[in-house]
């Protein structure tokens, strides 16, 4: 910046009483909003994005950009109205906030150029930004990333998750800013204005932590400048501000949150003072023509060829295992490729990617919600991130998962030790509703192979896949059924037994696939064929090819998974064939399971081959199924 | 403790070598378990058990008896040793550890008598442990909660989030002991034995924080006293330990997490070290015999009955604001009823349980896994509590909800804000896999009520009912279309429209219940009925009723929800329905929606009258219907 502080600070001044400004019209306009959260973020707002951060208004996705995230996602208003003063779109847009012709939504989303992760579920942003930081280590850039958060957020536990893995990867191009208001939604924060309750735990996790006066622009601006200079750890600035600031009669005020200024008289009066702080500003001052741009520097990533699957047919291997060699393999072929842990990669086997690629593996502790976090801010960068853990730990970032659907950015995420086939371990450990979870989000790819051909195959698919992608791998070994240069697309399926006569389709996936075959031997030794279909794409699914199945089979549709039935493999197939006026017979796991041995237990809780062949021959012969509700 | 020090510690030394072996041989005989996670831990437990809390090993669930939450979970067999050892079991029962017929599975459950509440997913003992302190609050005990963490599990979020609640709601009845071996399960943990890591942390946090040598007996004593005597702050002990203590072969070393010693040659070898440890105990001690135990105080609750709703038809009311107005009847009520917040109490209107109540009303500030960790907590002491959030954040406690689903404790949540109906805020604030989410859980009941009288009387069912409960609510004010006295038994529907001629059955819940009412409406005037359902409980499903009134309307079912497809409405009914033949037509949310008004919403999504309008019509002419896939 080649302009001194006398004559920039005036001039942030009246870009923070702007900021304000168009914050009220927008959520006045809307009939509703956080202004009073807009206002007091308006001086730390206006010092970065004029006075610190390198970007382009026109080029938001350039690579050496820096980032800006919102953790505080309720203060839209202000993020749309400072790109707006940089010049990225017209101001008059502001005025169509929150309506369902505008991009400019209630909380930022990717909808947006200048926003890279959907904000808005509090306490995530500064994961995301993790990622971002660690992709500017990828990349070998230098851009900075700054997260805003509030101090009410700082109540959630992945911020502390955030500051673990922030310091631990010591982190000194990321900084925090947190806008110490004092109030939250509902009542006075935990610790309200006493920034010492901030400072000390920021500082316990190793953070540099700098305590300001956040409408002090000097101060933010003497703080940017610190965290910027501070090598080795990441920096939290904590302002200290006053919701509400610049309009008195809200100023500090419980009662404001999520409020907009009424049209007409109060609107009128709060615009009227904020138009009275305007200041004499210099001359020829224009700070949105002088920030600094990053170059124009295209990163042309070449992935080279992945390394197809090298297995024997009849080979003993673990779908997670495939899945280790898989992102080990990818990990040569493709530089955007990252592998993400929780402190589980000798069960994941993600440490077959460590060995091959350590500078792009993230351990992130146990901590699954700065793992998906980071790993969105990774894929919003252009990173292919593969989180990995067991399945049921994936849970703990579901909020997180939700937030990267909303986001539609790709991050790849594995789930290992699915269903009541890891055994002894026991319920707390067995995936019994990730399927449901993942499946729950439309724009989340479920795959979920069964042997180790279509593991590696998936995977390679899952990379290439524009959006997110969840991959559910299971515990035990399993015998290679597929060739290695059978081709596994997203939304496919694979027919793996088939005559003319087939009395039923049994639907598997995973380590169910082989119950569906034990069955069919069975079967077949008493004289009767049924269809076997390994459905590996529960989400997207192959509707064409299971009506096709199902007409072919008497209408006789069974479903078998090693997952709860709400929201599983059964209810996809259902709501595939519905329109085709067919039914769907379901076995899946009906009650809370416990330990035991893997086997065992596929029987107990009816997902065995035996409970298949019951089943066949129930709905073959018209009777119930016992262990269908 | 009437003994001396001088005769404990050797018997304490004692028991602490036998808990090793037992867990020893336990897990070798199992031929898996955490052995040396269990070692690491034992002096620690046998003081615990054996020098300082008061319980009875024959009434574990006796009020006033202290409790012990193991939070590193995989270290099962030493809980089942300490216990065994106090007299609980029989010995011998420890061999059947992690068999298909033992309640001693891998990781604790409440299967048995004296587990509170399901571990194994690490990060969440301390969060139920907040329960049982405040629990122990609301029914004025003087007993106390211990917590047993591991190191590895303090990187989760949900740790702090505990931390920041326990600091501020002054819980010096909380003592946790982080059990510091400094090895995760893949690799040393993120501070390893940096003791100062974890003080500062937890002193910065606001807890009394304690270093010691785990594996020193005096210290651990000397803590806990300590710890006891510290008022208006929770306790951590910060215990350094070895992973594998007592086996020289796997002292502090890495790759043994997880692993048993196998039969023959190693654990003979483990076993021999251990048996050698033994040291000379003075005659007569016997620690078992000794333990404190607390009165039989047997605290009757006699609930009130609950204050009937009192609308008058036609009202328009908010489910969530019927919500509020039911609890605070239920706190009036029933003294074992709470209510726990996240900063949302006046959107959800919990604050009206807070007026009414205010020393059972629980402020976790924002921080939702706490809210549900704690809700788990008292509801396995015996509390009735209800937390509420946004629906969407009830996302981010879904392991949680997991766990509690595992633990079957009747935590009652309620989720505000659901689907799309909610309008501006955007798809950040929307809850449109909630449903799902809980579906999913076998054991959890789904309650979606309509209007103000069945959100009043399905609140107090949820409260009598003995197992979890989610409750969704609507943002929306709704017409009240029942009358005060309408009854709404959990498993139950209304059939709210019905007539002869009806040509298909239209299911909603909740805001889509008014959508069905207005479509009847409009097809009506043109000449052609519908049956109308309301479908207040999701889980479990009334699927009599569901299949007899699909029969009665030509087979033609269209759910209609404020949800995601998958999981939600239509996969229930259909699920339902399925054994009788019938398919079910779903109009749902089927992408990721934006910003809006709500009835532009609504209709833009597919889930508006007219939509439903559109869908009787193609289903019964047999035309395809389009927003249906």
């Amino acid at each position: 910046m080649a302009i001194d502080r006398a004559s920039l600070i005036p001039a942030l001044k009246n870009v923070a009483t702007r900021l304000r400004i168009d914050s009220l019209r927008a959520t006045t306009e809307a009939g509703s909003g956080h202004p009073t959260s807009c206002f007091s973020a308006a001086e730390i707002v206006a010092a970065l994005f004029f006075a610190e951060m390198r970007f382009d208004p026109k080029d938001p996705h350039n690579p050496d950009a820096d980032r800006f995230i919102l953790s505080k996602g309720h203060a839209a208003p202000v993020l749309y109205a400072a790109w707006a003063e940089a010049g990225a779109f017209d101001r008059d847009e502001l005025l169509k906030l929150r309506t369902i012709g505008s991009d400019l939504e209630g909380h930022p989303t990717p909808r947006l150029p200048f926003v890279d992760v959907a904000t808005g579920s509090l306490g995530q942003g500064i994961c995301a930004g993790i990622g971002c930081a660690l992709n500017a280590r990828r990349i070998k850039s230098d851009y900075r990333t700054y997260v805003l958060l509030g101090d009410g957020e700082s109540a959630e536990g992945s911020v502390w998750e955030a500051a673990n893995v922030g310091a631990a990867d010591r982190l000194d191009n990321l900084c925090g800013l947190t806008d110490v208001n004092g109030l939250g939604q509902s009542r006075p924060t935990m610790w309200q204005h006493d920034m010492e309750q901030f400072a000390r735990r920021w500082r316990a996790f190793g953070w540099h932590a700098i305590v300001i006066d956040g409408h002090d622009l000097y101060a933010v601006l003497d703080a940017l400048a610190d965290a910027r200079a501070t090598k080795g750890q990441p920096t939290m600035i904590l302002a200290r501000t006053i919701k509400g600031k610049g309009v008195s009669f809200v100023e500090g005020k419980d009662g404001w949150h999520g409020k907009a200024f009424k049209k007409g008289e109060e609107a009128d009066r709060a615009l009227g003072e904020l138009e009275k702080q305007f200041v004499p500003a210099p001359a020829g001052v224009n700070l949105a023509q002088q920030i600094p741009k990053p170059a124009v520097a295209a990163r042309a990533a070449v992935p080279k060829p992945v390394a197809p699957p090298a297995y024997k047919m009849g080979d003993h291997v673990a779908t997670r295992e495939a899945y280790g060699t898989a992102i080990a393999k990818l990990a040569e072929a493709d530089p955007r490729v990252c592998a993400l842990d929780a402190d589980v990669k000798n069960s994941t086997f993600s440490d077959r990617f460590e060995k091959v690629a350590p500078d792009r593996f993230y351990q992130n502790f146990i901590a699954e919600q700065v793992m998906i976090g980071a790993s969105m801010g990774l894929a919003a960068r252009g990173a292919i991130p593969f989180p990995s853990t067991f399945a049921c730990f994936l849970s703990r970032a579901y909020d997180f998962i939700r937030m990267a659907a909303i986001s539609n950015v790709g991050i790849k995420m594995a789930g290992s030790h699915a269903g009541v086939s890891i055994g002894e371990d026991g319920p707390s450990q067995m995936a019994l509703e990730d399927l449901a979870m993942c499946r729950a989000e439309p724009n989340i790819a479920v795959l979920y192979p069964c042997d180790g051909v279509s593991a590696e195959r998936l995977v390679a698919a899952a990379a290439s896949h524009p959006g997110p992608v969840y991959i559910r791998t299971s515990r035990p070994k399993t015998p290679v059924i597929y060739s290695n240069d059978e081709t596994f697309p997203i939304g496919g399926l694979k027919v793996l037994r088939e005559a003319p006569g087939d009395v039923a389709t049994i639907v598997g996936a995973g380590i169910t696939v082989f119950e569906a075959l034990a069955a069919y031997d069975r079967l077949k030794a008493d004289g009767h064929t049924v269809r076997v279909i390994d459905l590996y794409s529960l989400q997207p699914i192959d509707r064409d090819s299971l009506v096709r199945a199902g007409r072919a089979t008497g209408g006789h549709l069974i479903t078998v998974e090693d997952h709860y039935p709400g929201g599983g493999i059964g209810d996809a197939v259902a709501a595939a064939v519905a329109e085709a006026g067919m039914t769907v017979h379901r076995l899946a796991v009906r009650e809370i399971p416990r330990s035991g041995k893997a086997d065992e237990l596929l029987d107990r809780y009816g997902i065995s081959a035996s409970h298949i062949v019951e089943a066949v021959r129930a709905v073959t012969t018209g009777k119930p199924v016992g262990a269908v509700h």
